[in-house]
C-alpha cells in the first residue's frame, strides 16, 4: 500500500501527465461498454498516440499488461483515477467572481475531477457576502484566514488581466501552493509554486487563423 | 490594404499563434499605463520568452520595430488584435448545455475575444426551448437548420465524454468547420476541419501531481 502511494506521488514529466487523462477518458468508455481488456496498440489507434509512448506512460502506474491480452480495463481505470487524484477532493479558492469566475463555480463537472471550489473572493461589494451554488464569496481581505480555514492549496486566477500578477502574489502570500491561471497574462511565481496556464485565448487564436486561411485557399 | 488582409490570413505555426495572445495581454497593460514604446527584449523579460523568438513571431504582423526604441505600443496592440481576429465576431454554437455548457454561455468574457455563442443544443426536453443570457437552446435535431441561419462555423463540444465523437460528427455534417473540444476525449476529424482541445483535466492532473510530490519532498 505504501508502495502505491510512493509511486503515485512521483514527479512525472508534464507530457505524460497531460496524456493520462485521455487514456482515462477512453478507458471509462470501454468499461461502460463492458470491454474487459485493452492493449496499448488499441489505445494507440483510438487516440493517435504512439503505442510505445502509451506503454511508457502507463509504466508509471502500479499496473502490468498481459502479453497479447493487454490491460484489464477495470484495473486500468481504477489505477488511472487513483494516480491522477481525480477521486480525491482538492480544495480550491477562486479569485475574481466576474463572469468567468462565476461560471467556473457553477460548473459542477470540475468536482468529478477532484476539484472542489470552496470559496470565492472579490472586491465588488455587490457580490461579497453572497454565494453562488452554496460557495460563499468573501472580500479579498479575508483571503488568508479563509484559505487556512478551508485548507485550500489551489488558487484559480479569474480576475481581469491587469490584476493577474497582483492577485497571484496575494494568493502565494496567503499560502496557496498551485495557481491555475485563466487570464492570458503570464504570471511569474517563485520556486516551489505550481502554475498552470489555460490557453482559452490561444485556442481561439488558432481556430480563427485556421478558418481564415482555409477561406483564402478556397477562393 | 489587401496586403494586410493576405498577411493576416497566413497559415501560422501553432506555437506562434499560442504566444501572440500573451504579447497582446502584456501590450494591453502597457497601453493602459500610457507606455509608448516596447522592445522585444522588454517583452522577453516580462514573459520569459526568448527575445529572438518574439521578434520572429511579430515579424508575421504588419508592423516594424524601430532600432533601440522598439515597437509603438498602440500600433502593436491594434495589429495584434486585428491579426488574432479578437475584434471580429465569430459565431459559435455549443452542443451540450449542462453545467459546463451553460457556464460557457454565461461567460461574457469570451465575446471580448471575438467569440459569440449564438445558440445552444441539447437533448434534454427540460432545457430545449429555454434560453440562457438570451442565447436560445434548441433540440439537437435542429442543428443543421439553425447553424445555417446563424452562419456559425465554430462548434463547442460540451457533452458527456461518451457522446463527444458522435456530436462532433453531427456538427461537421451540419457544416461546422472548427471544433473546440472541452471533453477529455480525443475527437477524430477529417482533413480541413480545425480542432482545438482544452486541457482542463490535464491541468488538474499536473497540479495534483506536483502538489503531491512536493509534500513527499517535505517529509
Amino acid at each position: 500500500m505504501s508502495d502505491i502511494k510512493n509511486i503515485s506521488r512521483e514527479f512525472l514529466p508534464e507530457p505524460t501527465l497531460r496524456r493520462l487523462p485521455w487514456y482515462l477518458a477512453y478507458v471509462n468508455l470501454l468499461r461502460a461498454n463492458n470491454v474487459e481488456y485493452v492493449s496499448s496498440t488499441q489505445i494507440s489507434k483510438e487516440l493517435n498516440v504512439d503505442a510505445s509512448q502509451i506503454a511508457k506512460d502507463l509504466s508509471f502506474l502500479n499496473i502490468k499488461g498481459k502479453t497479447r491480452i493487454g490491460y484489464e480495463v477495470k484495473n486500468l481505470e481504477r489505477e488511472l483515477q487513483d494516480f491522477l487524484g481525480f477521486k480525491k477532493g482538492h480544495n480550491a479558492v477562486i479569485l475574481g467572481v466576474g463572469s468567468l469566475g462565476a461560471a467556473l463555480i457553477q460548473d459542477s463537472g470540475l468536482s468529478n475531477y477532484g476539484l472542489n471550489i470552496v470559496a470565492g473572493f472579490d472586491v465588488n461589494p455587490n457580490i461579497v457576502g453572497t454565494s453562488i451554488c452554496n460557495v460563499p464569496i468573501f472580500d479579498i481581505h479575508d483571503l488568508e484566514t479563509q484559505r487556512q480555514k478551508y485548507n485550500a492549496e489551489i488558487g484559480i486566477v479569474a480576475v481581469p488581466v491587469d490584476k493577474a500578477q497582483e492577485v497571484a502574489d496575494l494568493m502565494i502570500k496567503a499560502g496557496i501552493k498551485a495557481l491555475w491561471n485563466f487570464t492570458p497574462f503570464r504570471i511569474r511565481v517563485g520556486e516551489g509554486i505550481v502554475i498552470q496556464n489555460t490557453s482559452i485565448y490561444s485556442h481561439l487564436a488558432v481556430m480563427y487563423n485556421r478558418l481564415g486561411s482555409q477561406k483564402d485557399r478556397q477562393r
